[in-house]
């Protein structure tokens, strides 16, 4: 089941909307026969890409599988069908599937006489699903905010200069966490000052090819982004959220515009947001900031994980990570849960979730 | 050596102006026969310590020891004529003393026939015995600073409540540095905000006794540390720097007062701050903030280690860790040197080294 949970996260950041998974065939005698993963939204499953492989030995065999089986007959059919099909005696999954249009998978097999479990290392498994499982669950994309900052919580000096707070090595690990996620988000104001390009550049370190997230800006004013601005140079689709109001007419040809209602405070809404994403299949956000818009996702509840690149760096001035989430007293702060902290180059990575009880 | 060394942790806190230091000694067949500590100023040296354990056995034998042996004579008599007169044949040391009152008995042990080696886990003895070496080498107290921040680095919540940011756990690890520090020192805002006691609980983690450190609060004008403040119970030292014209008189009979001059910005001068205590056998400060206090103290060059507690917590406003440390631009940043991370409880507790080359 290992083995499978790491070919699942081998399709991480290209198999939106459907989830990563992972299948290893074995055959009667118990040897490794086949082994195969979710590749792409629209691509073979897991279990068939693993049937294939395996051919003839599956019959009689057993297959793990990171997710339960589906089910459903959607763009590639059912994969409890093809197990019957192959023959399979026995299925292992960890994770069971939640999502309605395709659970029952088991059920399925059970009834065709195979004998089937749940649950084996379902904890690794559900880690390794952690976005699509969130986005079934909560209705709205998993949103991961990212930021670097310097131990003091400094993300930029005094004077506004923000090149470099962190080292080159975790720059490439967050061209990594672009790579997986469906769609990249950052504010205006980051827009404004950085000129970001926001593409994930190829990396060495993937063995996949690189997939280019969505890039998104909320700019709801439409001032930011103007014709020239480097997340419009056309490597990867780019989206531009503006309010209903708001006067686009000179992105027109340059980027689609998805108009939204404004919040009461300041901007967009961000659940509107949410939701236009999750209409175009994104199950997984990055957010990249900047603090104010990283403070109105907090404050709407949904940050369900913190990646922070600290630096091992004194600014003592200068925009902390995190600006106003409407949190006002020490018992309203945002508990999370610590889950990683790793050396990046000089830095550490620190990874914190806000589902507690599904760590 | 090893063993050695953690002999010598055991005086961490309770041996200033001395270094901690930690000696075994063998036999002439190589079997461990004694080991001591340096437990306090004025006690016996590990090495006089390790011989009256190993007695006759030490005659022909080695002694390993984390600090290359003393040569004067001080309150205790010089290490060097001791290991001769016990009959030491070999000793091996990690660390050369760099204190020029006490170099040289390498040399001593050398001319006397001996055979010596030094070096021997060196960095490890090192880092043992950091506070001191640094306050030999820099003439002036060892400064850890020590925080408790959210992910995003604030110390307080925006209505300045910040009881409690850190968990139970990182605040009885905070105890255990205070044991380990000749001083503690705080600023008169937080003096002010917090009337803390800053006493080392008892802890049972500790294998000897808790040392109190000397407190210590920077209140210029003397208006901030008022009778009945915590910081004047008694439990411990306590000393009250202030300006050279401020008026103290309701101090008298409550704490010992340091007059000292001011800054040219605000409050008084960190390096007379820091002469004043190295004066008073101070070798190691903990630096308990809060963030205007820490500023002037990186400001001024003298900050050697952060040691921060990192909870896995967002406020997204409320006062930074660290205020206005003169830093204007990226290009000036405190770069530091990450040596630790490790979870307390439910947070994660970091360091960083201000010395990046002696690691
Ligand atoms: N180190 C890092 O990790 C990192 C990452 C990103 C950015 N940064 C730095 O952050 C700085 C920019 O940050 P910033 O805080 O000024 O800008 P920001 O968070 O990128 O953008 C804020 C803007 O987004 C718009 N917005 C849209 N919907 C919103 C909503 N619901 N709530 C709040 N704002 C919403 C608002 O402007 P409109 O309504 O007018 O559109 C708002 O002013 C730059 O210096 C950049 O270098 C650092
Ligand atoms: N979470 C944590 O780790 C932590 C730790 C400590 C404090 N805190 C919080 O920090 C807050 C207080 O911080 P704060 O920044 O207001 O106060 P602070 O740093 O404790 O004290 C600042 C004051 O120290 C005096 N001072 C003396 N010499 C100075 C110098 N060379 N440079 C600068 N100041 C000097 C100044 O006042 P005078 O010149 O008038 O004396 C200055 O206003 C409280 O809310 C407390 O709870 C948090």
């Amino acid at each position: 089941m290992r083995r499978a949970i790491e070919l699942a996260a081998r399709g991480l950041g290209s198999t939106s909307p459907n989830p990563v998974v992972g299948c290893v065939i074995l055959d009667a005698a118990g040897q490794p026969a086949g082994e195969g993963w979710h590749r792409r939204a629209g691509g073979p499953h897991a279990e068939v890409e693993a049937l294939r492989a395996a051919g003839d030995r599956a019959r009689g065999g057993t297959a793990l599988v990171t997710l339960e089986p589906c089910n459903h007959t959607g763009r590639t059919g059912p994969c409890a069908q093809a197990l019957l099909a192959a023959g399979i005696a026995r299925v292992v999954y960890a994770v069971a599937d939640p999502n309605p249009t395709a659970t029952g998978g088991a059920w399925t097999l059970r009834e065709a006489g195979v004998s089937v479990e749940g649950g084996l290392l379902a904890g690794e498994a559900e880690a390794g699903n952690r976005a699509w499982l969130t986005s079934v669950r909560r209705g709205r994309p998993f949103v991961l905010w990212k930021y670097a900052a310097t131990l003091d919580g400094r993300i930029a000096a005094s004077d506004g200069s923000s090149r470099w707070i962190s080292s080159a090595e975790s720059r490439a690990d967050v061209h990594r966490l672009r790579a997986q996620a469906d769609a990249v988000v950052v504010g205006s104001g980051t827009a404004r000052t950085d000129d970001p390009q926001l593409g994930a550049r190829e990396s060495g370190l993937l063995e996949s090819e690189t997939t280019q997230p969505l890039r998104v800006v909320v700019d709801s004013n439409a001032t930011a982004v103007k014709p020239g601005a480097r997340v419009l140079d056309g490597t990867a689709p780019t989206l531009i959220a503006v309010a209903e109001d708001a006067d686009a007419a000179h992105l027109e040809g340059l980027a689609p515009v998805v108009r939204l209602p404004r919040a009461p405070g300041r901007g967009l809404s961000v659940h509107a947001l949410l939701a236009a994403l999750h209409e175009r299949d994104v199950r997984s956000v990055l957010l990249e900031g900047g603090p104010t818009l990283a403070g109105a996702f907090v404050a709407a509840g949904a940050v369900d994980q913190v990646t922070g690149y600290l630096a091992p760096a004194l600014l003592g001035a200068g925009p902390a990570a995190l600006a106003d989430a409407g949190i006002g007293t020490i018992a309203q702060t945002l508990r999370l849960q610590l889950t990683e902290a790793v050396r990046i180059g000089p830095d550490l990575r620190i990874t914190a979730l806000n589902t507690p009880q599904e760590s």
